[in-house]
């Protein structure tokens, strides 16, 4: 089986953008992009000074792979519409199993970059893990050579262990922005910026590169700091999902420390 | 009033040993150190090359200013035992306001670092903001001079506004390693290294240097994706805890961005 060297991006969202970005960067071919509103895959396309095709009937079978960089609520339509071809296909999803696929195509795979994406912002792939799986060795071989094109940290994940990346992932930084949202409230509120916390935020995070969370965790709760505590709710009575937010926090920080 | 160029340290903990080394690399003269426990303030006192007092009528009156860098509850205890100085007192809490000094003292101030401390770890100080907080126009732009020597952040800020900003960097900071606690022991009981999440912890912090909380926002929760919210709660199952929390911030971030 020969190196991908062609990729057709379906999809046109934050994913797709990124990841074709990179790959037409690290010299794959990218023969064109589809997505379900054809304004997008033509701003998508005119970025990779490719082209862009109206329907599903317009995407050429002859590319080496087919990256599906599309929402788990989009991929089982697009994957039946999709006409059956002997390249690879690769969806981007942590949450969808390889099973996603339905019989009609021979070599599927999952190539999952573990990263958050943002419209604006250039992403520097070469540390991001690129998470792949498939049922065929020869495939698992092209796709190991794909990933290190843009990444120095391509590593095998079952279905499985993806969920499980993917789960902790909410935790650590969907759920961690949301406490960020919390507190550039609350100093907004009181004339404040946030800006004043990025470098605790910062040092909060380089702990992490030699110390474990447990081992890493300060302030009040941990400290039994029941007077701190204790004002904190005060301050936050007239904020009540933040109080509420606080004192299950703090239970949970306490109960899992004292174990 | 001449700018401060002696200094006695008062505590030995996190705070006191890191602020004690930046003041000494920036040539202020550390007279010695007074810690509860004389073990811990000979070795902070040997560490700035310095001496360690025995008991606090040993410290001697005639230094420039005097930090307390101790945990709240000693603060009002030591500063009952401190003979009256015409020196500056300072303490560096985030949460306890000018009023803890008793009136015997005429020179008082807060110098309060928003940073987290590990001791293991050396901080660079350059960009902490240094909030500094007195009654007396002079003092303060005494604590201007000295806090400009270790930090380009140095900010006023009144005691009601340095709460609001320990509250909220418990939200950013400490709330925020114990997303990553359960993080890493959701990983680490699949076999799976937290480290595989840190390129995508970092990119969830630089957003933030042009993008609001709110706006950067991304995960399952906000894309009202419910098929992955309750594939996730099912994998929770086996961690009550998680779940519970899991559940709770997931409606948090439903509510916080639909209103």
């Amino acid at each position: 089986m020969k190196s991908i060297q062609s990729l057709v991006i379906i999809g046109s969202g934050n994913v797709a953008t990124h990841l074709a970005l990179a790959f037409k960067e690290a010299g794959i071919n990218i023969y064109g992009v589809y997505s379900k509103t054809f304004e997008h895959a033509k701003n998508l396309a005119k970025k990779l000074d490719t082209i862009a095709y109206l329907t599903i009937d317009d995407i050429p079978t002859n590319a080496d792979a087919y990256l599906l960089a599309v929402s788990d609520s989009a991929l089982l339509d697009i994957l039946k519409q999709l006409p059956p071809v002997d390249s690879l296909l690769m969806h981007t999803s942590g949450t969808v199993g390889l099973d996603v696929f339905p019989n009609k195509f021979k070599k599927t795979a999952v190539f999952y970059p573990l990263q958050t994406f943002t419209k604006e912002k250039k992403v520097d792939f070469s540390t991001v893990p690129i998470l792949i799986e498939s049922k065929d060795e020869e495939v698992l071989k092209l796709l190991q050579i794909l990933g290190n094109k843009i990444s120095k940290e391509v590593k095998h994940a079952n279905s499985e262990q993806r969920k499980q990346l993917h789960l902790a992932a909410v935790f650590a930084c969907n759920f961690t922005n949301y406490l960020f949202q919390i507190s550039y409230d609350l100093l907004d509120k009181n004339g404040l910026d946030f800006a004043l916390l990025k470098p605790l935020i910062k040092e909060t995070i380089e702990k992490l590169d030699f110390l474990s969370p447990a081992e890493a965790q300060t302030g009040p709760t941990i400290r039994r700091d029941f007077e701190t505590l204790n004002e904190h709710l005060e301050i936050l009575k007239d904020y009540p999902d933040y109080h509420y937010i606080y004192h299950i926090i703090s239970d949970q920080i306490l109960k899992l420390n004292s174990k």
